[in-house]
């Protein structure tokens, strides 16, 4: 047991050393790992080592950073998932028609983590890469994968989550929030409109199972200054909805070994 | 020393653990876990479980996944770049202008890695993510950024690497590709037809540091039967060169603060 335990905290101290690198800090010294991670010194500069042994980290001696080997964990994730592969050429042939930015995400926890991206020009005030996470509540992606929870489910994340106003249109009532993605469920579609970001509105569909299961979702985002509610429902819910439908259809199709 | 060791063991088996997922293998069993990485059953159990309590991975008690969890991982190391939030939307103006996808990668060892891609339709036959991976000697990023090197390390590259032939046209021999390398120093730029994949046809800059220093390259690709030698040339290289130039440009304002 004790080397069970011991194993859990080495390879989680690792992996917290990975994460301490970020935009903010690319480059980090012994002190500053230590520090972020609160790990003594000797420790983390046996864990920063190890990573360099291991070519996840490079150092000139006194800073380290993150090698692109790093991106080789993040993609046996993508890789190990049929559905980025599955949905980029959709989601280009989406963008192409509709000019605006579209992306597929699945449900993690609380959050929506994107998995594929086409984008077009940035309007956000972040910018969005595979692996960028958002609240759900607040996201159209997040409420098209909300919607498709069981109720169990549901209770679960609204007991556990804090629905905090990201902007003055974000919804922060729990029952507001139920009552939205119950119009989710009926109609199969969602619209946020700047409840993110102000300026962002954003059209999602969920992309289902076989057996009718939400298993992502699909959104197109817009600056709320090129579109209205209106335009949006009119110009982009159809090609979305189809490409929703195209996605399932080969998600099943791989499954079932028909697509070549 | 012994516990030094342990870590390093402990890091670097639960990273293996992460890598046995992918493409042919997004679940695995127990023991499909032990047998791709060489641990003993019950090490196999510790690892998968320490990777389950920290999210990493998930179970049915039997079948173990990725979760999107392990794209932070990745994602550490793309945030930690300026590179790919710098080129993005350079990237996007050019693929709106010549209408082929387009990309930058870095080195790491003897490959190339993706960092950045803007795709249009997809004309490989692997689909490329960020965090893809090539051998160096048979893509144009790839030639690009060996031109970038000095001597010794080109040297230390052509001594331990095999220059295997992908396609008839691959330049297996170092001799000529340490003279194809040099012309890539004197004319900047390098177009590699079909060495990679019949069919593909790349054209690539470097991307330098303000001390003349190769940091990146990036590439657009397009399929043979769409371009020429000549058409690649005179229709892709201007703007390629331009976008070089603008992303060396922000970079160099983004690191002296320059940028808003």
């Amino acid at each position: 047991m004790a080397e069970s335990a011991e194993h859990v905290q080495s390879l989680a101290r690792g992996l917290a050393v990975i994460r301490a690198f970020g935009s903010d800090t690319p480059e980090l010294t012994l002190s500053d790992v230590a520090k972020s991670t609160g790990l003594t010194r000797a420790a983390a500069r046996r864990f920063l080592l190890t990573l360099v042994d291991l070519g996840y980290v490079r150092t000139d001696g006194k800073l380290f950073a993150l090698t692109p080997r790093v991106l080789e964990l993040g993609y046996s994730y993508l890789s190990s998932l049929s559905l980025p592969e599955v949905a980029d050429p959709h989601l280009e042939r989406l963008v192409a028609e509709v000019h605006e930015s579209a992306s597929v995400a699945v449900l993690d926890g609380p959050d929506v983590v994107y998995v594929a991206r086409v984008a077009t020009s940035r309007i956000m005030r972040v910018s969005i890469n595979i692996g960028t996470r958002f609240p759900a509540y607040c996201t159209s992606m997040g409420r098209a994968l909300l919607a498709g929870l069981d109720d169990e489910a549901l209770d679960t994340y609204l007991s556990g989550t804090e629905l905090r106003a990201l902007t003055p249109r974000t919804i922060t009532s729990p029952m507001v929030l139920r009552a939205e993605l119950d119009k989710v469920r009926r109609q199969g579609w969602v619209l946020v409109d700047q409840e993110l970001e102000e300026g962002l509105r954003s059209l999602a569909a969920p992309i289902r199972d076989r057996g009718g299961r939400t298993i992502a979702a699909i959104n197109i985002s817009s600056h709320a200054s090129r579109t209205t509610a209106q335009s949006v429902r009119r110009d982009l819910l159809p090609p979305l909805l189809a490409t929703a439908a195209r996605i399932e259809a080969d998600l099943e199709a791989t499954r079932t070994g028909l697509r070549a």
